[in-house]
Formats: structure tokens, sequence, C-alpha cells
């Protein structure tokens, strides 16, 4: 693995990999001393295009706990507002002799783009409304402890997951489409028909506009962030119908399979797509999600620039 | 201790506790080598919802002089600024696994609340108009070092302390008045009436408007930074007002007792509340309290985070 | 040596000395574990009142594989916004006990006048139009391993180093000019009337307005940006003659040495100072100047903090 790009690139095997070393590393976060020697003398760019606060940190903290240099670099202060193209930032920034670069930025395509052109490894860390590699992977880790604690087993076949909201500016969703077609979960996507992205239907994935009738059958329940401004721009008429249709609400929170899990990739919007008694509920991995984050970063991170060949 | 919220949660035990330490981390800081490996494997997050450069970077000193992992995070590019409630901004930071959380915000009693809802330890590193509690251990080690230095013993009982300026805006002055109640040294509050806090005939300190009269009677003066802004706002009349009832001028300077300690939080407005000749005095133990800050905040972390039980 | 503040201070032995310090530091860059521990227990404050990415990013990089801590303090949410001077500033970070600033400052003498008041040692990292000594000392490197490489000997004297462009608001013409008075380089300066520095005929270089003479005998061809916002401000007239006279176009590529070194301190406006053509050439050692700088700065730092005596 040299970069990871696209949740799509990974088989099988390699997403799997990915989640078990995650479990080792979530061992880490619970000691009271986080310190692995596994990176030291590896830096790591953390380059933010767009700001972030939990991914960007989350990164960061990864990288820290691998002992591995971590430096920040955002898009404000930076070359590009000089305007640089952002080939020359990247050559410039590689050229120093980094070992990865942790791309976050607003135009789909560009950080794979960015990884033609360097000799360090890239993580795409969200591009535009393409792909989010790595929070498809956490939530996949995050399905996996639930299903084990429910006694549902380990394997991702069979379950049904409920992707729920914008569909259309998501990254999140179109990453774990993509995880899932490996690891077998089957995705029921679901959304106003205006917020359903073109091409939709050839994704691996069912699609429906009846959030009512997935909610009782899935075992996952992963809402989406919903942008007020959309509203303005007439996707949906009022955040109260979005709601309505589409939120996560009380009523809808009791017709859950009792074992069934709710995740949302944050920040959320409690009131809109998720109720408050929702977000907090007994069901709900939306912390255990930011708790995976930081162990499956540490994984990609360690499969990346751990390897021995490397050294 | 779990968190330091305010100053008036320590016992005079603690108080002094805090301050020893404080000492011996003094040490660390005049060697060539600071370093220590006391918080190795932890992570602080610095969290400034306001601006600052001083206090921000004594933390983040401190931090890693002991060894710790210190990650920034600023109000501006947070999720805050996506609309995220402060609550889930605090629980999603502390499910990634972080020890403590350095904390300053705008609203007073935000850093208290911020604490109930996480599992990580927190240091209030100023809130609103409210508190500041590591500024006002730094004050007390800053005095209890010129105290000796001239002789005057190493007790606060008896010791005047005139703290002067903007009392209806300060943190300072709050956190100073709670530690000094349990250290026993006599604060006198001098301000014009317009800039004094409502309930002020509660606080365990004399109040007046006299600063000459004050002046000559103090051991240390405490002089606040007065915001321009103010001014605007009919707090008081005019910049060369302010400064000829309460600056601490060329001509007060040469009132003060020979033993007399010159402080100021900083960052100064020189020729307004404290003029260049007092801040540069030989009296002045300004820049001592920013090197007692790193020391202080080196105790406040390891006495947070440092402990067997902990670990 | 206490500090680096110009190019100009340093004999040709300290400036040897710290390229052939950088040969050792660039083996490190090229090992899979950069790390030393040199300067472990020593504290780097990055202070940039300007944006910059590659020269801060550079700095901290250095320090980092040195075993540093490394601070970033931006003017932006700096004490400075206060209205706090730039003298309070300094003493402030000063008296917390840090052992290095490295300045980047829009005013000229700005970081020559801070290194006054400061006990740390003080690097410059660029200062307004005067001086960027660490931007002269990797260019120098880079030239130093491109004669090598072209079988053109290890030494100066005699090379020919044409510097072209906007030279009036560059800091980094004066501090070459100012470095190979030392090495013994050879130095033309290549611009239009309109954008010579007052006082040229006074530096160590000849000057002409002729790039295409100058160009067939250079052995080096420095081109510096120009700012499109000169433009506005009548410097030349248009950016396709600015580009005709100064330009280092394609068809001027073909017209350079077969051994000559093409440079650029960057960011590179591509098509206005410099092809693309020519920015990606054979003879292109821009990005091979990237790669020195890391190694110049753990030199340069090394130098001012690495000493037995400082410990």
């Amino acid at each position: 693995m040299r970069h990871l790009l696209s949740a799509g690139d990974l088989s099988r095997a390699e997403a799997l990999s990915l989640l078990d070393l995650a479990e080792e590393m979530h061992e880490v976060q619970r000691r009271p001393i986080k310190k692995l020697p596994a990176l030291r003398g590896r830096t790591i760019i953390n380059m933010f295009f767009e700001d972030s606060t939990r991914t960007r940190t989350s990164f960061e903290i990864a990288g820290k706990w691998m002992s591995a240099d971590t430096i920040n670099v955002s898009a404000k202060g930076s070359s590009v507002s000089k305007g640089e193209s952002l080939r020359d930032t990247m050559l410039t920034l590689d050229a120093m002799g980094v070992d990865c670069f942790v791309i976050r930025h607003a135009s789909s395509g560009a950080v794979a783009q960015a990884a033609t052109w360097v000799r360090a490894h890239v993580v795409n860390a969200g591009d535009g409304q393409h792909e989010h590699p790595t929070q498809a992977l956490l939530d996949a880790y995050t399905m996996r402890q639930h299903f084990r604690a429910k006694g549902l087993g380990d394997g991702f076949a069979g379950k049904r997951i409920a992707i729920v909201g914008d569909l259309l500016h998501s990254r999140v969703v179109r990453s774990n489409v993509l995880l899932q077609t490996v690891l077998g979960g089957n995705v029921t996507l679901v959304a106003p028909p205006t917020l359903l992205p073109t091409g939709v239907e050839n994704w691996d994935a069912a699609v429906t506009s009846d959030f009512d009738q997935a909610l009782e059958q899935a075992d996952v329940v992963m809402m989406l962030r919903v942008q007020r401004e959309r509203m303005a721009s007439g996707f949906f008429p009022s955040e109260r119908e979005y709601t309505a249709g589409y939120g996560l609400t009380s009523e809808r929170l009791a017709r859950l399979k009792p074992t069934a899990a709710i995740m949302h990739p944050g920040p959320m919007n409690r009131g809109v797509e998720i109720s408050s008694q929702a977000a907090d509920a007994a069901a709900s991995r939306v912390l255990d999600q930011v708790s995976a984050g930081v162990a499956v970063r540490m994984s990609v991170l360690y499969h990346l620039l751990g390897g021995e060949g490397d050294q």
C-alpha cells in the first residue's frame, strides 16, 4: 500500500488488515502512557486546505502517539494564497524529505492528483464531495465492534446499513459504499430525490426515499450532516420538512431494531438530521466512531510508513 | 485534584503544594537541556477560543518540557464555526483519548461547564471576565520570590497587595482575591467606581478609589491592563484622566515602598495604566511573572496528570 | 556565533563551516529514520509575522529532526494584535526560557532590533526587503553541489551568478550578494532600471539591464519572483513586457551554458519570470534548493544551539 486515496482501492484483505491492526492500536488508547516508537523519525504533514478540527486532531494524535513528527500546514498562510500552484506546493514540501502527506482539499480529485506528484505517501483526509476513506474505515471498525457486542458475529455479510440524508454533498457515503462492497455489508441509501448523486443507480447499494421503511430493517443507521445552506439553494423546502422526512427523530428512534447502531460522522446538527435523544441514546455509537478514528488512523499510518521495506 | 477551574477551589495546602513544586520546575527552566520525562505519553489539548500568545505558548512549553504531546486547537478552524455545540466539540475531542484540556473561552463559566462533560482533566486558562487561576498562582509565586529576595519572609500574611485598574472586566483580579483568601495576603482593590464589579463588597478585599493612599502602603502593586475600547463605552472619560487617577506614573513610582514589587499580567499599555519607567524599573517583576508562568503551569499539569494513581 | 541576522555577518570560515555541516545534515534527510538527539531539550519559537509555508515548515522540520521542541507563533493571534509592542512581545517570550527565535517580519531591520532585546539566539527568516540569510546559504549549498556534479570544482571563485528580476523588493538578492562577497562568486544583477535598489552601485556586484548578454555567461541563473501587484504600481508596464525582457523563457533556456544551473527561491510565477519548461528543465535546481533548505537550517540551528559551551 503506497497511498490511501479511495476506499475503493482496498482489497478485502487490506481492509481487514487495517481494521485488525486498528484493534491493537485501540489498546494503546486505553493506556495511561500512550506512546509507541513505531514511527519515530518519520515526518507527517497535515495539510488542510479546508478547516477541520476533528479530522486534523485525530491524525495529529495518531501520528504523535506513534512518535512521528507531525507538522500542520493550513491553506491560509500557505504559498497557495500567493498564487503558487498546488503542484508546486506539493513538490516543494515533498522535496524537504517528509514521509507522508495527510491532505484535505475542497476539490474532488485534488488529493489523488497530488499523490501523482510526490515521492511521499499520501492519505486522503477528505476531498470535496468525493471520498473520505479513513472515515469509512472507522465506521466499519465501529460497526464491527458493535456487531460483536450485540452477539451479531464478526462479519459484515448480510448486515443492513442505512445511510441517510444529504448523499449528494457527502464524501462519507461514497467511501462507505465502496468499502462495504469489499466487506460485504448491504447498503441502503436514503435521501430525498434532490439529494441523490448523479449515477447513484450504478453504485453497489439500494436506493430509496422512504426512510421509515429502511429504518426498521437496519442494523446500522448512519445519519449524515445536512447543511443549512442547502435549504436556501432549494435542495429541500424547510428544516422542519427535512426533519419530518429524513431526521432520526425520537419517534423513529423507538422503531429501531433493539440491536441497531446509530452513527453520525459529525459534527451533528441536533434537532435537524438527528434528535438529541437519538444522538445520546444507548444505541448511539457516535463517540465510539471518534475514538475508533484515532486507532484507525494509527493503523493506516503504520501500514504506509511502518514497514521494514521502507526503512 | 481533578481539574483546575477556579483559584477558589484550592485549599491552602494545595496552593502551597503547587507553588512548591513550581520551584522545582523552575530549576528545569534554567538548565540548557529542558526536558523531564514526567508526562511522556500524556496528551494535552490547548483549546483557545480566544487569541492568546503568551498563555498558550506558556502552556505549550510547560507540556513539551515534561514530554507530553501537545496539540493546539483554535476556535477558528474548529467545528464550533460549523455550528456544533461546545458540548459536542468537547465530547468529540475527549473521545479521542486525550488526557487534559487547557481551555480559554470568552464566556464566564464555559470552562467549568466543559469540565462536567469530559473524562479528561481540565485547566481553566481564562474564561470571560471570571477566572484565570494559573495567572493567580504565577502571581503568588512571583510575590513569594520577591518577598524572600527582599528579606520579607516566606509568607503572605500581613502583606499588602494593591490590585489597580479595570476590575470590572478582569479575570485576573477575581482569581487573585480568591487565592489570597487562602494564602493570607491583604488585598486592596483600587478602581474608579465605574470599573468595580457588582458584589465586590462581598469579596475578601478592601476597596478604594484612592490609588495614592493605597500606593504607599503596598508591598505589591499589580496594575491591570485597561482596554482602550472601554473608553468609548463611557467607563472612563479619557486616557489622560485614567492615567492621572489610576496609572502607575513616574511620580507614583517614586512614592512606592523601597521593597515593593510592581506586577502586571500583560500585555501592557505603556503610557496608559503603567509608565515605561515603572514597567522597566528595578522593582518591576513583570518578566519574572512570565518566567514563573511556565514553572507554575508545569506544576499544575504535573499535579493533574503525573500522579501514579493515574497510571 | 550568537545570532544569524545578516549574511554579511559571516566570515568566509563561518560560511564554509555552515555549508560543510549542512552536508552532514543532508545525509540525515536521506535516511528513513530522520532523527538526531542534537538539540533535545532546546526550545525554538518560529515567530512569523508574515505568512510563509515553506520557510516556516523548513525550520520546523529542521528543529524536530534534531529533537528540539518547536513552537509556532503567528502574528494573528499574538499580543501584537492587542497593541503590545514588538519589544514587550519579545521580552515576554524570552522570559519563558526559550533558546532560539526564528523570526520573519515585514519590516526591514526588525529582526536585528529584536535580537538586541533578548537572551535567546535569533535567526532572521526574512525581514522586509532587507535580508534572508538562510536562503543565501541554501542557495550557496545548492550551487556548490551543482558545481561538483558538473565537474566545475568545489569553489565559488570565478563562477558567474546572475540574479534576475525584482531586485528592489527582494531580500534574497541582498543576502546572496553579501554571502558571495566572502565566498568569491561573481554576481551580476539583472533588472529593469525601475526595479534596482538605491545604492546598488555600491554593492559587490555588476549591474545590467541586458538579461540576454548576462545569460550566456552565467554558471547560475537565479530568477526572482515578480509580484503582480508591482505592475499596478508602475514598476513595469505589463506582464508580457516583463517576461519579454526578464523572463527565463524557453528561448532563453536554449541559450544557457550546458552546465548552468537554474534557481528560484519560490514560490514561482510560472509563465511570468520563469517558463514552465525552464522550471522543470534538467538544469533546474529549484527542488534541490528546497531540500538543501532543511539541511542548511539544521546546520544553522546546530551552530547556534548545539555547542557544548551552551550546555
